[in-house]
């Protein structure tokens, strides 16, 4: 930031170098933004120990706001979390280019020739908060897919997000190509936020990655189209046709694998047919792993606490899980349609037209049968990396891969064709 | 709309029940919505008396109003235009279903099966003039599509579009769908179209179909994702190597065909090398085609005008075009890139090199070698209908037909798959 600069003419700055730098990204070879990627994660090792000295400060000043633990342990960064954000570079660099993959193409009986090919966004801002990763992925797969990238970090993480940045800026210079394509807000000034928001002239998407707090006031200020991620109010119907071996296994997994990703299961509903029987199994297991089971009246039991109605809808985030009886697939359905976020919501069934009809009746980004939620994420669907997971509908749903971030353009080829 | 009912209150009543019907849409039949619309298609047929004599109290409307004859005769109905309304209402019908197309399927190494399947939007708001058609034609495609669609026409058009809406509900009707699936705003006044655009609640996408004066609005106002459509400042880069037969034709037919359609050619660009060639000879048809042709200086010749800065990137929609050499390809770019609005552009050329350098570096919708612009169209694409053309570059883009109307969710099967 220079001088007697405001915080709107920085970020117009900001912007008007992020469109320059798209214009020039947009028709970058492959061979140039791997080049890029890999140079980049080249100078992100070998500048690990000033890595880590930038977020020492940053732990400091973490320690002196109090943060908890769990929020220290996200900004923490040593050798081994280096080595992550390096692979991920590596990994995203060897993915496929997504820019000019023709989607289609067909010839009309006009004569004339049309493909569909994939283009980049443009300039996409990305706010998040205390992960210093988020640095590397973020501006990773927006370089990989042709789009330049605004990065907005949270405050606790300023100086360690500074310090990858300059490694990918470095690696954007071995390869030619222009700096601008990956910037950093380089102040805390919460300002930057709200402008970043409303630059409807330079910045064509938001993704926001981060709790509630931040994608509300996101959702809520933003005049530039957002990929929304709300909650993963993540459902597990237990069907009276469920298997209870493959029942127990994936109920298990989906809660307490990992507790605090957007993933991890955070209801149970129950078939009542099987309450009494499967049900109680599988509340007792959840019990015996150190779950606190917010059961309502029908699926009460040793060491289950009662539910309330806030409990319907609800993401814990934690070891904790609601569970309630329903009448059958259609009651599971009515349940999820009016608690659930469209993140990710799961049936446990042997029976194929139950599922299909959960299948068909829901419309969550992700609709999963037999399997753990904890699947919920860019890598187990095969998209190497991903920058959110999408809950809206619009353009990118699900995981947002590198792919997700391209829009395309028609080309449409004739020899002199007019139209009569 | 109800006695002291508020036209906030009365939006929020259609918004709950468009939300309520789309959830039902989601999953009807691909038949269900076949029949539906040859049922309205049959029942517009069956109502052309009655829809020609509410056309004449909007006509009426409409001459006490001052309208231009232009608008008049978009606003007009006949039996010939009732059959091209039944006509495109039976074509939409015939049109492949997108909801449930599985648009890619893979396995992962975890053992879960990945399906990724067309979805409806949802809710589509849809604000439009005074052509009547569009109430059969967004109807249709938003039906075809499974999303519930709240029409919003023109006042003027206000009893045309309420005649042709009853028939759309006759089919609806006909076919065991919810009537709600398809709902026309019942009021002329303008506040309730400032509710439908903040609608986040209820509405999933607003497409906007006509003039500036409205697109602006829109897009000034709206809350609620739009897919935009700006203005069709078409350009058409005549290269040193172009065709000069091919060259002729198309420039003639892209200008002049319609003048008043999004696609039609609005800006000349010729390279310097052959200004005083082939470019002068290009403006001399056109002048003698009746083309009102506002050139450079370095373009001026007989029967032309001096063009001002204000003429690039300018819309005329009119038998008027500007003209302006560039020293190359790369001059053309830049001027479009300063002028241009994402649309649709055109380079004759039959250098393979040069086509493809600016089939790279422009990042319009549509771009178009040796064609003619007025191709820029749902129907000349093979999509059948469109219910607009997006110039933005979310969701969306180029002409946008059913299935662009749809988002997809991913379905994952597993045999009681857990995440390590």
């Amino acid at each position: 930031m220079k001088d007697a600069q405001t915080i709107p003419e920085m970020m117009t700055e900001i912007g008007k170098r992020a469109k320059a730098a798209a214009a020039e990204l947009g028709y970058a070879t492959a061979e140039c933004k791997h080049a890029a990627l890999i140079g980049a994660a080249d100078a992100v090792w070998a500048n690990r120990a000033q890595i880590i000295e930038a977020n020492a400060q940053d732990m400091d000043y973490a320690r002196n706001k109090g943060l908890s633990p769990a929020m220290m342990d996200r900004l923490m960064l040593d050798e081994a979390r280096i080595q992550a954000i390096v692979d991920g570079l590596r990994a995203v660099a060897e993915q496929p280019d997504p820019v000019g993959e023709v989607l289609a193409e067909w010839d009309m009986p006009s004569g004339i020739h049309i493909r569909r090919v994939r283009t980049p966004l443009g300039v996409i801002g990305v706010i998040y908060e205390s992960r210093p990763n988020v640095t590397a992925d973020a501006g990773a797969l927006c370089l990989k897919s042709g789009n330049a990238v605004i990065l907005r970090g949270g405050s606790e993480s300023f100086h360690s997000s500074r310090a990858i940045h300059a490694c990918l800026v470095e690696g954007l210079r071995s390869a030619g190509l222009p700096e601008d394509a990956v910037q950093l807000v380089p102040t805390r000034d919460r300002a930057a936020v709200s402008e970043l928001l409303t630059m409807t002239d330079y910045v064509d998407v938001i993704v926001p990655r981060g709790g509630k707090g931040l994608v509300g006031l996101v959702q809520r200020e933003a005049r530039v189209p957002v990929f929304a991620h709300l909650e993963g109010i993540v459902h597990i119907y237990v069907d009276k046709a469920a298997d209870p071996v493959k029942a127990l296994n994936v109920l298990l997994n989906a809660k307490t694998r990992r507790t605090g990703i957007c993933g991890a299961a955070e209801c149970l509903l129950v078939h009542q047919d099987i309450a009494a029987t499967l049900g109680k199994e599988l509340i007792s297991a959840l019990v015996q792993a150190g779950v606190e089971v917010r059961a309502d009246p029908a699926l009460a039991g040793p060491g289950t606490v009662p539910a309330n109605e806030d409990d319907w809808g609800r993401e814990y985030l934690d070891m904790i899980i609601a569970a309630r009886q329903v009448a059958d697939v259609d009651g599971a359905i009515a349940h999820i349609r009016k608690y659930g976020s469209n993140h990710t919501d799961c049936i446990l069934t042997e029976d194929d037209a139950t599922a299909e009809r959960f299948f068909e009746r829901l419309d969550s980004a992700i609709l999963m049968r037999n399997t753990s939620t904890q699947f919920a994420d860019g890598g187990e669907f095969g998209m190497g990396a991903e920058i959110g997971i999408a809950t809206g509908k619009m353009h990118a749903r699900g995981p947002v891969g590198a792919e997700q971030l391209t829009s395309f353009k028609y080309l449409v080829d004739g020899a002199g064709a007019v139209r009569s």
